[in-house]
């Protein structure tokens, strides 16, 4: 099962695609969609569209995992990214496919094992879990691989579960 | 000139096409997009993205005007109704139209003369500047006719400017 992580935003959307194959996970690739901030706030959403539409075809995940956002959070900016994190599930779910939502808590949870974990100690474990000889730069796109993993994961909790 | 006012929302969006003819305001339609409240969020999504594309392509507009999202109104749904204004505005830009945002104040300052009118006095006038024999409903088109006339007399104040 392919799994394509995304970690919303408006000028850097990170993303993470990974292979969940008998239990163990496996790091596909990663990067990030970046819009210019000069750029009028329609034109970024149609980029962003456009970016998530090339990175779906070019992956062709299974599965889709992004991150909850919270009303509270980055109050400046919460409007446009809840934009952004709307034409990313238009993309994703008009081709079909499922997409969860996880809460930064569960995130740093399910990879950590504590939800409440730092920066630092998510991007050791991803690098860990995924066998990579180094933290996956930017933190967006080291963010979206634990949201990938997250749901690995969780998804696994729910086969044992049955 | 068409312009088509939208006034977001999740279960329902209002919206309203007006013709702005030699200096006077037409209307030509009213209505609305709902969205099913038992429906997952993601086929909402999609729904509205589908429905907002029929009617572009029923009416034509040759503008679109639509409120401007505040951080601090509707908490409890401003997520939903952002990541909504987001796949509203990306089917409205993708067709290269313009897309102007109104703040509720600059549209009732414009279509009443006063910023903090009453709903009843909005609707008082927009049925009186249209020429409509009764004031159209839900509220919702009602507001979204609002944000089409805020829009043909800001392009007019800026026509005379010039």
């Amino acid at each position: 099962m392919r799994i394509l992580g995304l970690d919303p935003g408006t000028a850097i959307i990170g993303f993470g695609v990974i292979d969940h194959i008998r239990g163990k996970d496996y790091c596909v690739d990663w990067g990030t969609i970046t819009t210019p901030k000069e750029e009028p706030a329609c034109q970024r959403l149609l980029d962003i569209y456009t970016d998530i539409n090339s990175i779906l075809t070019e992956y062709m995940p299974d599965q889709v995992a992004i991150e909850r956002l919270f009303y509270g959070r980055n109050t400046t900016t919460a409007i446009e990214v809840a934009k952004a994190c709307g034409v990313l599930t238009l993309a994703v779910y008009s081709r079909g496919l499922p997409i969860t939502e996880y809460t930064p808590m569960e995130v740093k949870s399910s990879v950590t094992g504590y939800g409440k974990a730092e920066k630092q100690q998510v991007q050791y474990m991803i690098t860990n879990i995924l066998g990579l000889s180094s933290v996956p730069k930017p933190d967006d796109a080291a963010d979206a691989l634990a949201i990938a993993i997250c749901h690995s994961h969780s998804s696994r909790m729910k086969e044992l579960m049955k």
